[in-house]
């Protein structure tokens, strides 16, 4: 997949990952890019985010992103705070961009501080490796991700929309999750696409989870460079959406020891919000989840989980169904458990609730849990 | 462990569990209860909760409580709720006491009826057997639980307190858990006791975690028949307190897979609502939790759980400690890491966290997560 046009990457191997695998990583813009930026909410968000998030607040235009992975550069103090800034400055600095021109982003491992000669080494040389190829760049970003994430759109203008994420555990965004990085050559007034942007993370990042555990350095970020000129604002967000939400499942689906993506469509609730909000807490409940990685058609935990939510809820017009099987009407329907077991050994399983109050509509995504999401986290550094 | 004075309790074999291990029982006081009861917050709570909230809304005494395992009662609709109070009623006929003095409950598979033939000749059977063991009921009324808990408390005036719990899965109380019932002979105001209730139920079953899924049968209740007189109220508020934590605890050891109890101690914070926050959000993670089965001494999940968790934290005046063992205090502390994994290899593991923003306390427990709970949960009706 290439990069709309005006965009650029590159990616090498810094030594940052022990693996020796590609961990250092920008994209650049010929262009000034308008953006819009979300992070995560956590009360100890990592520095990548907060200084994002100073710059959002500025309100300029964009030119490039850098990358690193392996360290988060989170919990990491004023020397981390220090380091991230450097690392984007430096960037800058090389591309001759203002230094408040350059986002930057950094994954893996809380606690540590970057290696600063590696990272400033590395920064000098990844201008000199551009190329128009997303792979690298969405490859360079992983962690335990198993498969870089891609997904992208043409608009009836011509113009694109290409997105890459990663994110594996750590995942339940609670703004935006651990990484999603769209980039359009689109032209697209900023104010527009940040007036948009909330709404569509609520119903793509912010409807996917893993594990429930919100990360310190979640973010997604659109970069639109306009070189492909105007383009239809409401056709271009609905495929915004829609790159975001193709990039969302991916990243369920690629969960720490995933074998199953999870998919929860809730109807009837008395408004979207709620209808996420039962959704999402069935896909995050390590009970449905352990259900679904044994094919146990166990839609109790539906229930429970539905109830924990604390979405409105008529039980009695309440309805369950599995893999498109009902199974619960106000009431336990009869139903032949080994077919639906059977139908639930398949790469994505299905649960539709009706809450039964209202009109309103959500989906969220998860995975099953798995004895490998436990082994891939019980040592993690040591 | 016997009963304090008037109460009695009966369990048995009444084939509700497909095991054939006891799954009906009683608890009976010779003489009316004061009582003080919490149930779990989820919209879709079971046909007990919803019957004995109705009952402690109405304020009058109680004299007995019949308990069955293996079946939930809960997602079972108007006939469900039937079945509920036809089991409590039954109970009372036999007792000749007013059908509003039984209250009841009911664990285990969501979404299936109760075998009403089996519990109805079991409810005639149980007021023959009735001794003054706590054990026999106290283990009638497991599911996954590997061992019956109890705990209980003496006071300065002779009265006792005698506490049972029951849950090992689904544990993320929100009110209160899966089944505490607490009894004491202490004579103790009604109102007293429903008064300080909340505020023991927040420190204790509130805050504890196996998998972060809230049942849609949690309850606590506690039964105070007088029998042992007078009582000095804050010694029997503090000895109920202590009886809770106890079991509150046992469950977190007793998480279905777990090898260790995790603790969480938090500091510093603004209020103590925030501080149990942080601790419960740690206490649930499941990459912290998969970090303590390993004995990896990863404190960076630390920072990102109470991120996550929205308590107020000031990240430049903020410690984190594993096992005694200072690892983060603003920044990365230099520590000997194999040496804090070796620690970790414990029956209990304990991180103290001070958020550096005020002098609130709190504190929290879970268990590590294990491949066990995976394969305990894969096929749990299949």
């Amino acid at each position: 997949m290439q990069f709309p046009r005006g965009f650029r990457a590159a990616a090498m191997a810094a030594g940052i990952k022990p693996s020796g695998k590609t961990d250092l990583s920008c994209v650049v813009s010929d262009t000034d890019c308008a953006w819009a930026f979300a992070g995560t909410r956590s009360t100890t968000a990592a520095a990548s985010v907060l200084r994002n998030r100073e710059l959002a607040g500025a309100g300029g235009a964009v030119r490039a992103l850098v990358v690193n992975a392996g360290v988060a550069n989170a919990a990491t103090g004023r020397k981390g705070a220090q380091d991230n800034a450097v690392m984007a400055e430096s960037l800058a600095s090389v591309l001759d961009v203002p230094e408040d021109a350059v986002l930057s982003a950094s994954t893996g491992i809380i606690g540590h501080l970057l290696p600063m000669d590696k990272v400033l080494s590395g920064v000098e040389h990844l201008p000199t490796e551009l190329g128009t190829a997303a792979l690298p760049f969405a490859t360079a970003i992983m962690t335990t991700d198993t498969r870089p994430k891609t997904a992208h759109a043409t608009l009836g203008s011509g113009a694109r929309i290409v997105g890459t994420a990663k994110g594996s555990g750590m995942i339940h965004p609670d703004m935006a999750t651990m990484f999603a990085f769209a980039f359009t050559d689109a032209a697209v007034d900023q104010g527009a696409l940040r007036a948009a942007f909330p709404a569509i993370i609520a119903r793509t990042f912010n409807a996917v989870t893993v594990d429930g555990d919100t990360s310190t350095s979640d973010m997604a970020v659109v970069f639109a460079n306009g070189q492909a000129g105007a383009t239809d604002e409401a056709e271009f967000l609905a495929a915004l959406e829609g790159v975001m939400r193709d990039l969302a499942r991916q990243i369920a689906a690629d969960g720490e020891g995933a074998t199953k993506l999870l998919t929860v469509r809730v109807a009837g609730a008395r408004s979207e919000a709620e209808a996420l909000a039962a959704a999402r807490t069935c896909c995050v409940s390590p009970l449905l989840k352990s259900a679904v990685h044994g094919s146990d058609p166990n839609w109790g935990r539906v229930i429970m989980a539905v109830g924990r939510s604390g979405a409105g809820v008529d039980i009695e017009k309440m309805t369950v169904a599995v893999q498109g099987t009902p199974v619960f009407a106000g009431k336990p329907l009869h139903y032949d458990a080994a077919a639906v077991s059977a139908s639930m050994k398949a790469e994505e399983v299905v649960f539709e609730v009706d809450l039964g109050v209202g009109d309103a509509r959500g989906e969220a995504w998860g995975c099953d849990l798995s004895a490998e999401y436990v082994s891939i986290n019980a040592d993690y550094t040591t």
